[in-house]
């Protein structure tokens, strides 16, 4: 999927919204503990009640793993439910890869390839050759982590790098930007930072940034959309756990469709804000 | 296992050897394409043929994501056959994982509880809290990427950091060695670096590094020991390629094992010229 594509389904849909797939066994409604894939099960329903509101769905890999090679295949079948029903929708491999050259390029296989998602999350240390591997797919994407949510982002994300008068994060951005286009590379800014966000944007004023944070994270959407929207929009924001869990019961669909409409009546609201 | 034990182990087999299982489907002897599970007969011949030679094993988690989930299934039959039948060898995932708090509370249950691995490579750029997760693990390890072999390590990693006068690479071991003892954090140092290496050394005296970047990428065993040695040998030195694929015939293990034996001779060398 290109920018364009990707563009055109926020317009159709009146969304920028990914949903999150950090699915957890232990928090998945009791009743679907006793379906074949409990995971799979609920994986399903969250993406039926919600497809409609959602542009994106963003499967986190570390809970697949913690349920081993039963994990896997349940992100196996969530993926080709995604592919073959939703062919629309953005698939976003939440791994945060990133090693050196003939690693990666296994990563960019197992997720980009045999997995067939749209984008994979990578990790920005060990540099170029740690990255470019990911690029080597037609309408395929990197989302490099830039400036993310959490509080360990201060330890080395805000150093100032270099003699440039440049933070590490925006570091990151300038160097990487120039490894591909905006059409293959998008960053993760946390809505954490809405201050910060409105820097990156004008650092980039073209590329899509991937935003974790609002919600359980305390970010707040408004503010996101004001800082860090671009002419053709230019943000995912993600929701997980808001949308996933909002009910433990069996109508947790429900909940989770009513928490994604709320979102997305939001972002309808600031992209006709935007003229968008 | 503790640091102890783990010098323990080396002092026993003379030798510091970690052996890294890149395994490649596509580079594996043919006549084992055969068997049921190609990648774990070749794993399990590998480990049987290195296991006088090597203290340590390092499953790259890529190289098993790149086949599914039947290189999952591959991954487990392997950790679970290092366990039962050589308890004594220290296990790395080289997962090079990072994320927010919940979700590598996941990545380490994905390792070092439902795998069982005594460690783990990790990834600095989150910072703190996404570190953290993989500490709450008795005599379980957490390795961090410091400098790493490829040569994207110039690219961030040697960027002047803060108003200290440190090189990024030395933030991330000063700031992150606050974080855990030397006997739960380790960090990865390219061999390609060895100067480096010497200064990273004082700044650390005691920690373990484990140091990838001999043989087919081009760092120096003589040199790296120089560089690298504590007082308790304090260094693991990893071989992939130039071990699993000294042979394509039906010889390889043969093949692996006097490769191993003959890194395992030079780092009883090694260990004897520094009196350990």
């Amino acid at each position: 999927m290109n920018s364009a594509q990707l563009f055109d389904q926020i317009r159709k849909k009146k969304s920028f919204l990914c949903v999150g797939l950090d699915t957890d066994p232990a928090k998945i409604p009791p009743h679907l503990h006793d379906e074949a894939d409990p995971v799979f099960s609920f994986n399903k329903a969250i993406i039926e009640a919600t497809a409609a509101y959602a542009v994106a769905y963003k499967p986190n890999i570390a809970f697949y793993e913690a349920m081993g090679s039963k994990g896997w295949t349940a992100l196996e079948k969530t993926i080709h439910f995604l592919k073959s029903k939703y062919p629309e929708v953005f698939t976003i491999a939440d791994a945060k890869r990133g090693d050196i050259g003939n690693t990666s390029a296994a990563y960019a296989r197992a997720f980009l390839q045999q997995l067939d998602f749209d984008a994979i999350t990578v990790a920005p240390y060990m540099g170029e050759d740690s990255v470019k591997p990911f690029l080597g797919f037609a309408d395929k994407w990197v989302i490099l982590l830039a400036l993310t949510s959490n509080s360990g982002s201060k330890d080395f994300q805000y150093l100032d790098a270099g003699s440039s008068g440049k933070k590490l994060y925006e570091s990151v951005i300038l160097t990487s930007s120039k490894w591909a286009s905006h059409d293959q590379l998008m960053y993760v800014v946390g809505a954490t930072h809405p201050d910060e966000l409105a820097g990156i944007r004008r650092m980039i004023p073209d590329h899509f940034l991937l935003i974790p944070g609002i919600g359980a994270q305390g970010g707040d959407l408004a503010r996101v959309a004001a800082a860090g929207m671009s002419a053709q929009c230019g943000i995912l924001v993600n929701s997980s756990r808001g949308i996933l869990y909002a009910s433990s019961g069996t109508d947790f669909a429900l909940r989770a469709a009513e928490e994604a409409l709320e979102l997305q009546s939001q972002m309808a609201q600031l992209l006709r804000a935007a003229k968008l």
